[in-house]
């Protein structure tokens, strides 16, 4: 599945880009006076195909979850049950993403690929646990090779779940303790920066704390010399599986020409793994937001995209690519909805 | 009417900003994880007199109108008619604020505080005319002191109807051919700053028209010599009819203790006359985002305000302020929705 999802993954469509182009220049407004927006707006008709492209409305989100062995280490004073506590929290809608999620119409859906604890089937909950989390990479890599390829399915499947139960827009959420520390491994594998420009404060590391993770990833990159050349063999080694699921989501909205919104620097690390396999994936991409750590800027840039957001959100699950989806609809309209200079009947200068 | 407004502004409730903070570190979240959305919300705690803040829904923006006798001197590559068109583009419901409201399910009210041209009458459209545009200020003072009054007691006006119709956050939006060159006369007054710092594109015009546009906005300064010791005196001397009335509309705004949402520079630079006649009303305003025009960084902070949006917008209109209200509504939401680690039986660090 994950080859035949490559395989399906186009490059953007240049005809329907012009002809966002040139319809901008018609509307009621100066030109290139809605900044941003105007090559967003561009950016979506080229991955549709079409322009103006669909409404992204109605969005849904997934909470992918997991566990990291890495945690072992002393990367978070947070205890790695609350990775399974704070999914009971998204299940009974009590969390900052099932705020933010009720305001934009956006349903939950939390996929659990790999936290420590069994859970309780429940509504909203998707069982595709790969494993009981990883293994701790600073001893061996966090998981296989077949491990990695199995999470990333699972992102490519929850993927075509939800666009096939009609979500016109896909948005990325995490929830795993420990788990900036594969991210800013991730990121540091695939940008090439060091550990110590890409290892952030996580939910808010003391100094202590923060030195021992960067010199956590930077031991883990030492070990297993992962090579952006083998995304796959980086993604086992000191990945983590909501990181790899994730990185099949993209790949799974990049293959249905749906966008999908990027929240943190978990969903960042994950788009440089799915960028890595099909480089054309980034044109499904939208940075929702610019996240406090670090490795998330780096990543991005990489990337080439630009965050819509800048808050100094370092929360994950979704948040920031929710503050975000209203932004990304806003682009979208004004090429549905604005009159033009002839049909308003507006002089031009 | 304008002293009676200014009498009641308050300044902000410290209880209520000291419980809105407590709450936060109760929230399931990292202590700071929502960054500039947690100071937001505090912010709004402390206007309200109430944690949580009501939550700022329906919204309404008001789109006042006016035209510049300043447009003689060539400030800018549009015609003058394009206010009075753009006018009726907003009433047929197809600007691009039109669009934004209507994803946002905020009602859109026109003001023709000093449109050049008679406008006829019609549904969603104020006409509270002062004057039939503003006076060159390159020539002579663009209003009188009891023009500049009248204006500013249509803005509270406006803002008092609108409430009471049951607005529970109100946005700014502005139409006006050549408005970005009182603006900028304004901003220098009142910041201090030299008008080539503060003095932008607008529109878009090129080199000449900008040196041309400086120019203008120094020669206004100098004729007039207005002060920031007096605010309606400044007003009068450089500013124009929307400028006025969206000053008055804010401090209607801090009056009612409902929170106002800045759109761009015009915004701005009405906002600085506001706090100049009443500091406290600073503590009702939210800025929208950052627009390309310079003035409106340098007036933004001036104020202590932090810009929610970011995307190099330019249009005016009301855009801004309308894309920035979700993540407004966001930053309550969490403090009316969120469950605490306690309610959650979810572990502390």
């Amino acid at each position: 599945m994950l080859d035949r999802t490559i395989a399906a993954i186009q490059p953007a469509d240049s005809a329907a880009m012009r002809a966002a182009r040139e319809l901008h220049a018609r509307l009621t407004k100066p030109a290139g006076s809605l900044g941003e927006l105007e090559e967003l707006s561009i950016r979506l008709a080229g991955l549709a195909g079409a322009c103006p492209p669909p409404l992204p409305t109605p969005g849904a989100v997934a909470v992918f979850a997991g566990d990291h062995g890495v945690h072992a280490q002393g990367v978070t004073p947070w205890p790695q049950e609350v990775t399974a506590q704070m999914v009971a929290n998204f299940l009974a809608g009590g969390a900052v993403v099932n705020a933010f999620a009720r305001q934009a119409g956006v349903g939950v859906t939390v996929v659990d690929v790999g936290v420590a604890v069994a859970l309780e089937p429940a509504d909203g909950l998707l069982i595709r646990k790969v494993r009981a989390g990883t293994r701790d990479l600073a001893v061996e890599p966090a998981l296989t090779r077949e491990e990695a390829v199995a999470a990333l399915t699972v992102g490519i499947e929850v993927a075509g779940k939800l666009v096939d139960d009609g979500a016109k827009i896909l948005l990325t959420g995490d929830m795993g303790i420990a788990n900036t520390t594969p991210a800013a491994a991730l990121i540091a594998v695939f940008t090439g920066a060091d550990p110590a420009e890409v290892t952030g404060r996580g939910t808010g590391v003391d100094d202590p704390t923060h030195s021992l993770k960067v010199s956590v990833v930077r031991a883990g990159l030492e070990r297993h010399t992962p090579s952006p050349d083998d995304p796959i063999g980086a993604l086992a080694a000191v990945g983590g599986l909501e990181h790899a699921a994730i990185a099949g989501y993209l790949l799974g909205a990049a293959a249905r020409r749906v966008p999908v919104v990027l929240d943190g620097v978990i969903a960042a690390s994950a788009a440089l793994v799915a960028a890595a396999l099909a480089p054309d994936a980034v044109a499904a991409m939208v940075a929702g937001h610019r996240s406090a750590e670090p490795g998330a800027t780096v990543a991005l840039a990489h990337l080439g995209l630009n965050p819509l957001v800048d808050l100094g959100l370092r929360l994950g699950e979704g948040t920031g690519a929710l503050l975000a989806l209203p932004i990304v609809t806003s682009a979208v309209r004004v090429l549905h909805e604005v009159a033009t200079f002839d049909s308003a009947g507006v002089s031009e200068k």
